[in-house]
């Protein structure tokens, strides 16, 4: 998030097929919540689309990276790593001391998917839970992050949007933004719309 | 959640087979964090015995229950109904109002799943987004639920668990708390292992 040094998500393990869904969230979730960037294992080329999808839609700056190298982005990181799993430190004791090393160090946030190895967790700087009962990755990413930056990442603002939700008490406000930016002439004559939005 | 009014989390709406596993994530991030019952649409069968699974072994009190009454439950709910939307109100502003009124009245927190009818817009006293950006019901339910309760559902202990889960720095550490549970004579003589527990 913009005014912060880097926080980028790393997906480890991925099934095709079956975890094509839950790893799609994990980057939208990534991407909703403050992180810069989110690495997915080179076999969730799905997952990837549709997250860069949404970022083309919904605006950026935010990127999706396949890799293989996996455990060498972890051991090769410059900055801190923390490895979510119901097994770690419990996030309310330990978040202060994150966000202390996250005021001037990058964050690798690694979100297990299959069985994570031992040296992910000897490699980590926490390992760290979000509760130390089993439920979901998706939740635990998105608490950890909602507490790393405070709820600051809740007033982000996204560029290069094609369309933007207006929060409503009621009903669904979709404004279309592609209009103003291609015509500098009249930046505020975005054309507003009642439309459905995929949420996935 | 013990010392509050009832918080039960709806999923509105399931496709077999697609949608098991996010509704399995809904109902054990419920469980996770402080809500007390979760109610799912009755073809979710194998997400409510994954569900319930986990709360035997991992302890309770949480309820799962299947119902096709899921808009005769939204319109009878005797308290406050949140619907969670990428569309509504951003909860950072009404977040306060919601924790106000659940100082006496239960919250229906409804999850949406495939299309929401506008009956439930309608129906509901907040329509609220974590974000207004498309992500994850299951990490918009996390985040809702963590600020809901000011993160004290992270103290939470649960009653009647056959394991539980010490938290560590480095690997893992179960404590099989059913020994100690049957036989009154030696409560501190759980037995302690390292075992695997599947996340899902």
């Amino acid at each position: 998030m913009q005014g912060y040094p880097e926080v980028a998500v790393l997906r480890y393990g991925h099934r095709p097929g079956r975890d094509d869904r839950m790893t799609t969230h994990v980057g939208l979730t990534a991407r909703a919540l403050g992180a810069d960037r989110v690495l997915f294992p080179d076999n969730a080329t799905q997952s990837a689309e549709t997250v860069r999808d949404i970022t083309g839609r919904f605006g950026g700056p935010f990127d999706v990276e396949l890799t293989e190298e996996l455990n060498a982005t972890i051991e090769g990181w410059e900055g801190v790593v923390v490895h979510l799993t119901m097994y770690g430190e419990r996030v309310q004791d330990v978040e202060a001391d994150v966000r202390d090393a996250h005021v001037d160090q990058p964050v690798l946030v690694v979100v297990g998917g299959e069985k994570v190895p031992g040296d992910v967790y000897e490699h980590a700087d926490w390992n760290l839970a979000v509760t130390n009962q089993p439920h979901s990755e998706v939740a635990g990413l998105a608490v950890f992050l909602d507490r790393l930056f405070d709820g600051r990442e809740l007033e982000q603002e996204y560029e290069d949007a094609e369309r933007r939700v207006i929060p409503e008490e009621l009903g669904k406000h979709v404004v279309d933004v592609r209009e103003s930016r291609s015509d500098p002439r009249s930046p505020s004559e975005a054309q507003s719309a009642s439309e459905d939005v995929d949420e996935e």
